[in-house]
């Protein structure tokens, strides 16, 4: 007995599976050569960046600096008396401008007519087919995976109940926690426990890989793993003993990567260990795509197509990185190659560039260190104590290292930890993407006293050395 | 009778005057070629840069905003009780971080053997000759004007006595006066004015043309001339009608731009309304150079050779911007020339730039609007108040225009308002300087959120018009 038959089809040429950042733009591309699309949404329209992810948590930080700006007035020769934060209108701050910005998107998704749109789990019947909640189908010559992430949660996290959280959580507060015990020491973790603890919160970070933020670079980890101990109670590399619910907190003991055993209560634990796909409920198996060990396809990175398939994937769903820009890119080429299918071409994609907005900053640009072969390249480093601009600001403190190409003389990657290294990782990856050299870089204007003079000594330090 | 028969002569091949950001680059560039080399400075060696110009403005800076940054955590839902600004711990620290700074540079001058060096103002006696004082001369194959320049003073400024100041007065202050009228509208007038307002002295700038800065873009000044009105009293098309000592004030009477006749009274008057090259004193009429109508010597900004003659100006000496970075530059290539001549080569200069460090700031890179044929370009805009991120940071103020070659689709030039203009800015330059077009330009990384993405707002807008 076939079970579908009885099911109402839809025949479409492409269905986006997840309407976030990627779906959205996966949907724009592919509109332009084909009327005939869907997108199928399981959850609710919008993307995780405006709705729990780089948005709320920027304007989060935005308060936290606020509030630290206030404390750090002092070395200025300016000082206050009783700094009151306002809990409440800190967050309702965060969720206005977040409903905005995210009003925004859903304002462009009210746009796509209804006949585009169905609301419904989707899962794989096989490579051209997917089934939709209980009753529906949808056959498509080709398909969009764009289901994005889900914050991975802690070993045993249920167990804590409401007490433990994730960062989707966090923007919903309508005032802040006493305390919270935060685990991750990457981009979520970090952002969010300084942020935090800036605003009052009494947070403590706990990580498993002893390093705070990821370098490849060992010299920028060290720098990093220095850094942060003067800004928060941070424990990168603590084995956790215990951790229980007790008395509506949650009681946690652990042991320092010193050997100390430590006892702390808090009222939430923040689970930031990382993200996971969402794609284990679409029954890939269903598929002829090629899976790999953790259950995800196999894909081409410039054109999104999974194999040879008819199935694209994009977005946060593919497992790569979670950001905004690249889903939009990834999006974009998925939705031109599902509608010209089975035409497939390469989109060009962007230098890669990652910023965690703490303070001091941290980036990556271009290739890292360790993607680069030993000895091909020399490192042209800089310590942010001796910037003068960096010193007038009182934000003296980080290293970057530039990676220069022996050979070509071409700026290759960097990786840094400082200050205004958002703006300073957008020049490097521009001029990366300019396959810029380094007697070249040095004949660009660097602006007296700007932090980007900082760059210049690093070229003139990897000069020295070539 | 020959007057200068018995004086002291020094033979060289090089001579400097002026030993500034531009005259130290000349002594190093030349000093690659020949030992045989003299300074001569007249005043304090050190340059105007660190001594009262770039760095402690923009120490005086960080304190204002530093103050200013206590006033805004309010709308982040952040408040403070009694804020106290102790203006001679703020002078403190930035003289105390000036004198860092400046000791940097006179260590340098310090190892600049004692037969290098002569103290003492040089006068021209003819292209080879230089009058040091009374009873020194120097014969030199060639010489470098480096003589810098110095505060252009209001008509009648010496009336006012010790009410009347410059720049340069400023960063002596034990403590902040109660209130300064600050005359100019520029780069000085601006910071300074800013600074000091923010941290609590009462501030008025009179300005002649009527414009805040000086934009060439009709656009871009009319934001900027809205845009201060809400950050300080402003008055940049004011008549002056009276200003007299008055009870050891200084007593403005003035009729505004609208017709308003307003009188005030002011601890000080700040002259702010330009610089004049410090060529006067130097008799640059007992040599062959070409003056122009000025008294300034004509010279090609490629190899800063003044005609065809033996003589070099570098720096702000020559009249055009007072920037360190182009100061540098010009004083590298005028000691190389200076020190191979007759073998005269034209040195490479960077893309243009020029930065006020005020709130919002404000840029101009590459070409400028009136510089560029009419019908040539296209103007790519974006309006700052609709940037994401300025909007989080709750700087959303602000315009900037790029202009885009209508053929090349090459960018040339921008002028702009806002947010984190001096990081723009260079991302912007270095983007002139790699000759990039806008289809380049849109596939560089834009990091979200970023004020950066307000850029890639510019290019779009710029291509729907091309």
């Amino acid at each position: 007995m076939n079970i579908y038959k009885n099911m109402k089809t839809k025949k479409v040429d492409v269905a986006i599976i997840g309407h976030g950042s990627a779906g959205i733009s996966a949907y724009k591309a592919a509109i332009k050569h084909t009327k005939n699309i869907v997108v199928i949404e399981g959850g609710e329209y919008g993307t995780s960046c405006a709705r729990n992810g780089c948005m709320p948590s920027k304007l989060l930080i935005s308060g936290g600096n606020a509030a630290k700006a206030i404390r750090d007035a002092y070395s200025f020769g300016i000082s206050t008396h009783k700094t009151e934060i306002d809990d409440q209108k800190v967050m309702e701050r965060v969720r206005s401008l977040r409903d905005q910005f995210v009003s925004k998107i859903t304002n462009h998704i009210e746009n796509i007519p209804k006949t585009h749109k169905i609301q419904g789990f989707a899962k794989f019947l096989d490579n051209n087919t997917l089934q939709i909640g209980k009753d529906r189908k949808v056959t498509a010559k080709t398909i969009i995976i764009a289901t994005g992430s889900t914050p991975r949660l802690l070993p045993n996290f249920s167990e804590l109940g409401t007490l433990g959280i994730t960062n989707e959580d966090v923007f919903e507060w309508k005032k802040l926690p006493q305390s919270v015990a935060i685990f991750g020491t990457g981009v979520i973790g970090m952002e969010l426990g300084q942020a935090l603890e800036r605003l009052g919160v009494r947070v403590t970070i706990f990580g498993r890989s002893g390093n705070v933020g990821s370098f490849s670079d060992p010299d920028i980890q060290e720098a990093a793993n220095h850094l942060y101990h003067g800004e928060i109670d941070i424990f990168p590399g603590a084995e956790i003993q215990e951790m229980v619910p007790e008395r509506k907190k949650v009681h946690i003991r652990f042991t320092s990567m010193y050997g100390n055993e430590l006892e702390q209560n808090f009222d939430y634990v923040l689970s930031a260990i990382g993200r996971i796909p969402n794609v284990k409920k679409l029954d890939l198996n269903k598929t002829s795509l090629d899976l790999d060990s953790r259950g995800m396809p196999v894909y081409d990175p410039e054109s999104m197509q999974c194999g040879k398939s008819n199935i694209f994937i994009a977005g946060d769903a593919n497992g790569e990185k979670s950001l905004l820009h690249e889903a939009v890119d990834e999006g974009t080429i998925a939705g031109k190659n599902a509608a010209l299918f089975p035409k497939v071409s390469k989109g060009s994609r962007r230098v890669p560039i990652g910023i965690v907005f703490t303070e001091p900053e941290m980036a990556v640009v271009g290739k890292l260190y360790r993607e680069l072969p030993k000895e091909s390249f020399v490192v042209g480093s800089v310590d942010f104590s001796f910037d003068k601009r960096s010193q007038m600001l009182n934000k003296n403190r980080g290293k970057m290292n530039l990676y220069i190409d022996k050979k070509s003389k071409k700026l290759l990657g960097a990786e840094m930890i400082g200050p205004k290294t958002e703006h300073i990782a957008h020049l490097l990856s521009w001029a990366i993407g300019f396959h810029a050299t380094l007697d070249q870089l040095l004949e660009m204007p660097f602006y007296h006293p700007t932090v980007e003079e900082a760059i210049r000594s690093a070229l003139n330090n990897a000069k020295k050395k070539i």
